[in-house]
C-alpha cells in the first residue's frame, strides 16, 4: 500500500511529515510517499496554484500509488480544484482521497467524477495533543478499511464538509449531488453569528434540500460574540433545520481535532 | 418627508440615534421617525427575529411613511428578510429603503418585489470619525435625490452589495437578477484568504456571471493573514474577475465608511 501525500492548501510542517513517517515505519503495512511540493510555500500557499496543481496530478496519475492523502487543510484548493478533475487519468480512479476541511473542495470536484473520497484525519493533525490516534486512525483506514475508523453512526449514503466550506462550493461547478446522503458538516474558528448565517445559505440551498438529514459535528474555537449570541450551535442548527424542513440527525463524531472519524462519500454505481 | 428607521440586524446605539435627531432637526427638510424597535436587545439582535419583522412590517404598511432607513448592520436580516416580502402592503412600494452591509438581504429580497432599493449610510454611522457628512449624504438623497450623494461613476443600472453578505445570499429565494448591472462590492474585517474564497464562490455562481460588470470598493479592517497573504486585494478580484470572464469595472467609492456613496438599485420598469 502506497500513500502520497500532497498539500493543495497550505505548507505542510516538516516535523509532522516526520513525526508521520515514524508512525509509518512503525506499522509496516504501507510506505509514505510525501511529496516534496508540500513543503512549498509561496503566500498563504503550499507554492502556486501551477505546483500545487501539478503535485496533484502527479500523483493521481501514478498507477503506483493506492492513496492520495491531503497534507492539510487551510485554504487554497479551491483554486485548483476545477482543473483538478479534468481529463482524469485512468490511474486516477484506482485511489481512494482522503482528508478534510478545506479539502472538501476537492471531495466534492472528485467525487462528481467518479473518484472514491472520504473524509478523515490528515498527517498534520499529528501534531495536535492526541494526534497519533487521529493519524493511525486514518491509516488504519486507508491500508485496511477499519471500521473502528469510521464515524460511529453511520447509516447509509453519507458525505462530510466543513459548513464554511460547503457554503463556499454551493452554486460552482465543484457542487456535488445531496440527494439522499446523511450530510455531517463541522466547523472552527467562526463567530457564532457566522454559523448562523451560513446555516441560512446552506439549508436555503435546493441542492442541500435533497439531503436525508443534517448531522452537527463539532463547532470548535468559537470566535467570541459582542454581545453574547444567545443560542449555542446545537440550537442554531436545529433551528435552521426546522425552517427548512431537513431532519435533523442528531450529532457527529467530526471536527477539527484529533478525535476526528472517517466518513467516506458514497460510492454505490461507482 | 417622514423618514423611518428600523433595524432588522442589531442594536441601534441611543447616542447615534440623538445625533441623528439633531442633524435632522438643523436641516428641517425631514422628520425621522426611529422604531423603539431599534434598541431592543436579544442576544445577537435589536430584538427577537418577530419584533425585528413587526417593526419592518409596520413602517412599510404606513402610508405616511416616504423612506424607510435601516439603522445599521451587524447580522441579523437574513432571518426575517423572505417573511418582510410577503404579502406586501399597497404602502411598500411607495417608499424608498435605504441601508448598506446586512441589509444586502434585504434589499435583494425588496428589490425582488419590485420596491425601491439603494445602498447608502445609516443612522449608526454618525458614530465614524466624518460621520456626520455620511448620514447627511444618505439624507441629502432620501429628501431630494441630490445626485452629490451618488458613487460619482455609476453609468448604467447598478447593484452594491457587502462581498460576504453577496456570497451567503448566491442559491437563496432572495437571490436577484443581476442581469446587465455592474456589481460593486466592498468588504470589511475579513482576512485575505476569505476575501479570496467568497470571490472564487461568487464569481462562480451562474447567476453572477450575468453582470456587467464588477467593481471593487474598499476592503477595510483586513485581519492579519499567517503568513502573509501574498496579494491584494484589488488582484484578488481582478484575478477571479479574469478567470471567470467577467470584466473588472475598476474601483468604486463605497465602504464601511464615512466616505460610503449611495448606489440605487435599478428601478427601469419598475
Amino acid at each position: 500500500m502506497r500513500i502520497a501525500v500532497v498539500a493543495p492548501s497550505c505548507t505542510l510542517k516538516r516535523e509532522a511529515a516526520e513525526a508521520v513517517q515514524a508512525i509509518v515505519g512503525r506499522r509496516g503495512d504501507c510506505e509514505l510517499i510525501v511529496h516534496p511540493q508540500c513543503f512549498l510555500l509561496e503566500g498563504h500557499f503550499a507554492g502556486p496554484d501551477a505546483a500545487r496543481l501539478a503535485a496533484l496530478r502527479d500523483v493521481m496519475a501514478d498507477p503506483t500509488i493506492d492513496a492520495v492523502w491531503f497534507a492539510r487543510g487551510g485554504y487554497g484548493s479551491n483554486r485548483i480544484a476545477e482543473a483538478a478533475i479534468m481529463d482524469l487519468p485512468e490511474a486516477a480512479a484506482t485511489k481512494v482521497y482522503l482528508g478534510y476541511s478545506d479539502a472538501g473542495f476537492l471531495h466534492a470536484g472528485l467525487y462528481n467524477q467518479g473518484l472514491r473520497v472520504a473524509w478523515g484525519p490528515m498527517p498534520q493533525d499529528v501534531l495536535r495533543d492526541g494526534g497519533e490516534a487521529a493519524v493511525s486512525r486514518a491509516l488504519d483506514w486507508i491500508v485496511r478499511r477499519d471500521p473502528q475508523a469510521l464515524e460511529p453512526a453511520l447509516d447509509g449514503p453519507a458525505m462530510a464538509f466543513n459548513l464554511t466550506v460547503l457554503s463556499n462550493l454551493l452554486g460552482t461547478p465543484l457542487e456535488p449531488d445531496f440527494t439522499g446522503v446523511d450530510l455531517l458538516i463541522e466547523d472552527v474558528g467562526e463567530h457564532l453569528y457566522r454559523i448562523d448565517r451560513s446555516m441560512f445559505h446552506v439549508t436555503a440551498s435546493a441542492a442541500i434540500q435533497k439531503v436525508r438529514r443534517l448531522r452537527l459535528g463539532r463547532i470548535a474555537d468559537v470566535l467570541p460574540n459582542d454581545p453574547d449570541f444567545g443560542a449555542d450551535e446545537a440550537f442554531i442548527v436545529e433551528q435552521w433545520c426546522t425552517r427548512s424542513g431537513i431532519p435533523f440527525g442528531g450529532r457527529a463524531d467530526i471536527g477539527h481535532d484529533a478525535a476526528n472519524r472517517v466518513v467516506p462519500f458514497p460510492t454505490e454505481s461507482r
